[in-house]
């Protein structure tokens, strides 16, 4: 029912296959990366973003880094492991699942290493232990889907913001994973889709990938949705996230911040759905995490027919947090996370088994 | 000091000369319009916008329309106009100036028809009319610039969202007219212009008209403002508008409305700036202002590069209403209305002499 966004294709001498995003939704294009620096360059371009996503492609990374060094027995490898960690983690600052798909890969890595016999047999555990990502994503996808379905109801009409779909995970998606559950079970769901400056996120790829799925979807322009909140009846939003602080402050996409402010005003219900990878144990609330300021081009690209004004700044920050208190909920694969605070996000994380 | 939007060029026989804003930033290119069909459209796709700048346009329209008739006499001449300003007042519905200043044409031409001796005499007292339309509204923008300094301080951060500077009225502008009397009275004035989509008249023309003028402007898309308001200092927002109901709920472009409820999340004042001709005396209420809708591709020319994705729905309206709770203050050329409301607009209208 929905696309798939990433994978890995072949054998350890394969590639990960991932749709390049940049060029939706005019073209479907699959691309074949086979070095690490190849794909942190497709994540800085964000071909593939989503904190999942790229949780998953960072670790896929670490496999091609670590295979280069197959010859020079597994400590080589494993070198060559934590080298390419070091490098896909470095590429985008906010979304913590990237730090934590290196992080798992390199331990496992570790793990290995005395017991592996060759280069490539530790390789080969690496490319399983990536694999294991891959496929748990999605079984986190569909848990979420399970979770957050319990949100909606028949003729329900969601808001959403950015992609937390398919397009953004190894499998359905995050936020909107509910939604293609509910459509599967006959219910009736529209979403309004916010097109989320400056990349367009909602208009170029929530957009697509509902509408592919033959899901009622309407695109408004990000300014639109307090008109909407006031005009027509949104039951709730939903929307993913980039990192969770241990007090359920959510930092995601640009834009999420006020959707949450516009909803609490409207007293619309304002959920987030994420994985526990998601979550950061180690960043306590939302004023400490870092956040992602990109190219003043990606602004001044839509306003200039030739080139930006001169003298014109740009302020172009990625993400923005979005404090608990504004928060009705996090659908998390282990459960919701009502009214989300530190005791309540520890809880999960303990039952995760993350802390 | 600021651009010449909109004036009259030469006599009876002139034309319309107008920046058209279409193809701004890139190009600062001058229409002379010579009729009211050709009027009609350079308003229709937005060549000429902005409450007050529309009316002026209209104004000047209903002269383009009268003097084509002047061989018939006044009475065809009377004609000519009121089938002129039926044509001009169609264009666009939202904005009551439009309306506002064909109504004044018609009723000059009713006053002055049976006192003109021939058709040319009429269509001039028009073309009089009009350029007193034109230059009240210019000293109508510098009047509000003297109510609004007020509001100001040496340092200030002003958000600003669309255009309500020179290039949407005859003069200095409306919002941003305080904000050019200020900064040539020499104090520093910092702007955070939202980008205004689909059509970008924050990141087209609110950027360029200040940075023309030597004014520190950072640019920003609208989903991006709640994110300032939180982690930058911003001291209040200064908004035009396109029609005050009576009871003080002001419709103004698409996002206003959402400004109006992040700027009181986090206690900074929300302040209009309008002409007493923005007023409609006979909308009792916001939800009696009718708001236009326009093109889907507005919006999915932006998130599409060579379609827009079938199947997806669209939703561009081209105003929200802002109730008059949200509303710190309008600031008008008979004074500040403070916590605008029904007793209190009455005032400001009777004073202007409006009812």
């Amino acid at each position: 029912m929905h696309v798939d966004t990433i994978r890995w294709e072949g054998d350890l001498d394969g590639a990960v296959r991932l749709i390049d995003q940049t060029l939706l939704p005019d073209d479907l294009v699959y691309l074949d990366i086979e070095t690490v620096e190849v794909l942190r360059d497709a994540i800085l371009r964000l071909a593939v973003r989503g904190a999942p996503a790229i949780g998953v492609a960072a670790a896929f990374g670490v496999v091609l880094g670590a295979r280069t060094a197959v010859d020079g027995g597994p400590a080589a490898v494993l070198a060559a492991a934590r080298t390419a960690a070091d490098r896909l983690a470095s590429a985008r600052p906010t979304a913590v699942n990237l730090a934590w798909g290196v992080r798992r890969m390199v331990a496992r890595a570790e793990r290995d290493v005395s017991a592996s016999r060759t280069g490539k047999a530790l390789a080969e555990s690496l490319l399983a232990e990536a694999r294991s990502i891959w496929t748990e994503d999605r079984a986190v996808c569909d848990k979420l889907g399970e979770v957050g379905l319990a949100l909606l109801r028949d003729g329900a009409t969601v808001l959403t913001h950015c992609n937390a779909g398919a397009l953004a995970t190894a499998g359905r998606g995050t936020a909107l994973a509910p939604i293609y559950l509910a459509v599967e079970q006959g219910m009736k769901v529209s979403v309004i889709a916010d097109e989320t400056r400056p990349l367009l996120q909602g208009g170029r790829l929530t957009a697509w990938e509902l509408a592919q799925a033959g899901i009622d979807v309407t695109l408004i322009t990000d300014n639109m949705a307090a008109s909407v909140f006031s005009r027509r009846k949104v039951d709730l939003v939903l929307v993913g996230a980039d990192r969770i602080a241990r007090n359920g402050d959510v930092a995601n996409k640009i834009g999420t911040y006020g959707v949450a402010i516009l909803a609490k005003e409207h007293q619309v219900p304002f959920y987030v759905v994420a994985p526990i990878s998601t979550f950061d144990p180690d960043t306590p609330d939302g004023a400490s995490i870092p956040i992602e300021e990109r190219a003043s081009e990606e602004v001044t690209r839509a306003s200039s027919g030739r080139a930006p004004i001169p003298d014109v700044r740009v302020y172009n920050p990625a993400f923005d947090v979005t404090p608990a208190r504004l928060v009705t909920g996090i659908v998390t694969e282990v459960g919701l996370i009502e009214r989300p605070d530190r005791a309540k996000v520890e809880d999960a994380l303990r039952r995760a088994g993350r802390i």
